[in-house]
């Protein structure tokens, strides 16, 4: 029969394609994978289940990847359908299993069947998909470990005038370096890189790397948060503009001395998290909840592209002055 | 209430999202957007009727330019769906209509719905989505008119080491020049550029410019056929091996020559005639019936990549050996 590789598209159940969704009742066994994207609805394998009345099976990595043959069995006599957040193959992730169905003998048929990714949700900032250049992933640093290779691809990007995606690290089923090394198998909570953070890192890799191509001032951004889903929010300005979005006023700045200084049994470490968790609900104040991404606008914006993504500005924003008499955007 | 701009996918009626199909049964008044994209199959209008059991309305590039505000009409009242073929934002087309309904008193919520388009199905090449420079459209070249702009957007993808998604054009609702001078509104057969007019319109730019970035023998590309459809073809090989896919068998050859020496009567424009049917029909044997588009593969070519865009390969092809010691493709 058929192994179906579906996508699922951008934000909840109903993204599916009615072909998608055929495929789904004709299939015996439903995977449902669930390590490289987010679902963007709490209870998404239920809510799953519930359209299709049909048993969904959560496959992590480790599954796919050691259970490759179980999933096919039977594929020679029943329909297989493997969910993916997204579009099934904007990463090469599932090659693997595609490969082995093919190689199977006798070779199990697939069929991809596309949808949505983030990769075409970038139509809705207003840029044009043609003016993009390589999408980046930016990995969460910490104090020790901060990969920027990414950099160099942004770089290659603005270099001949084109906009770049940012995707955002997202960390699911991460074991903590005290657990790991205790060989305790228990997972943290999920931890979404969001817009202040990836602007913050873009910002500090460029100064490290005298990377002039980059300018908190002058360099044009479009934060893409939650694409697709109702609460769908996008904000555009320079990069210190959206930055500056999460900030606290001058009010909570001064609560949040007063709370500090009271607390006066309170560790650094507690002190620490206390200021992780504030900037994050003012990163969600601004942005709205995971995921985000970010696009860096290149020199080759077009008047259209402008116009559109300055409906998109903050309030203040100089996107269009700089639009105009930093990129040369001429009408 | 609310405008609609839904993807209806890459190849069928069934390629709508579940979400796209609600939207549509909620509406008042349903366009398709049938200029800037094929439909892959016949009678996709009467199809789309049939599924939704409401009329489609069809908008040509005039009427969306023209008539915006007839589109626009009622809105206030009811829901619009405005239906576009693939991914509804992947170029700006439609970005005027949007701020249209945007800017009108009183606003107008638009909703964007998103699907695949050909941006995400390049992921059925085994290339991924990351490893994407810049997208480039080939336009038709004729006798006098030969654009090749794209060539230099290539040359800069292929410099960095990015695979390139070349579109091939098409052409809608063209007038001859004939008709035009003399004021006549007809319309001639649509036109679908094919992967052999494609190639060699790639290699006539490259030696012309002395492009030594893009080579017959050792540039390797994948062509994408009719991507999403049940009969979605996907060959690579170097440019010079899928362009030779297209060649008369000796036979075949002999057979053209022979019958074109016995038409005495034929017109110089009549036999060239003929040979672009021959050769569509060949282009057609080749690759499948429009649209086609090609990637253009670039030398940060990964393992994963290389094995599963290797499977296929056309019989006989150097693509692994191109792939190893051309483009330094390691394992």
């Amino acid at each position: 029969m058929v192994l179906y590789v579906i996508g699922l598209g951008l934000a909840d159940e109903n993204d599916i394609t009615l072909k998608g969704f055929h495929a789904v009742k004709s299939s015996e066994r439903i995977y449902l994978e669930s390590y490289t994207s987010i679902l963007m609805v709490p209870g998404f394998k239920e809510r799953l289940e519930t359209l299709y009345q049909k048993p969904v099976i959560l496959a992590h990595r480790e599954t796919v990847e050691l259970e490759a043959e179980s999933i096919l069995q039977g594929a020679a006599t029943s329909n297989i359908a493997f969910l993916v957040v997204g579009d099934p193959l904007s990463a090469t992730t599932h090659t693997d299993l595609i490969l082995r169905a093919k190689q199977s003998s006798p070779p199990i048929p697939v069929q991809i069947i596309h949808n949505a990714s983030i990769m075409t949700a970038i139509g809705s900032s207003g840029l044009a998909g043609y003016n993009f250049g390589q999408t980046v992933s930016v990995p969460f640093w910490s104090d020790d470990w901060k990969p920027d290779s990414w950099l160099e691809r942004i770089g290659e990007n603005l270099n001949i005038g084109l906009h770049t995606l940012a995707l955002s690290d997202i960390k699911v089923r991460e074991q903590s370096p005290e657990d790991m090394s205790r060989g305790i198998l228990r997972y943290q909570a999920p931890r979404y890189m969001l817009i202040p953070q990836l602007i913050s890192q873009i910002i500090q890799a460029a100064a490290s790397h005298g990377a002039d191509y980059l300018q908190p001032q002058s360099t044009l951004a479009i934060s893409l948060c939650r694409m697709g889903s109702s609460d769908e929010r996008i904000v555009s300005g320079t990069l210190q503009e959206l930055l500056d979005l999460a900030n606290p006023s001058q009010e909570e700045a001064h609560a949040d001395q007063a709370e500090d200084d009271a607390d006066e049994m309170a560790s650094e470490a507690d002190l620490d998290k206390r200021r992780a968790a504030r900037a994050e609900e003012r990163a969600k104040r601004a942005f709205g909840e995971p995921l985000h991404s970010l696009v860096i606008v290149g020199r080759r914006l077009h008047p259209l592209e402008r116009d559109y993504a300055a409906n998109y500005a903050c309030p203040g924003s100089r996107f269009l002055e700089v639009a105009n008499h930093v990129y040369g955007c001429k009408e």
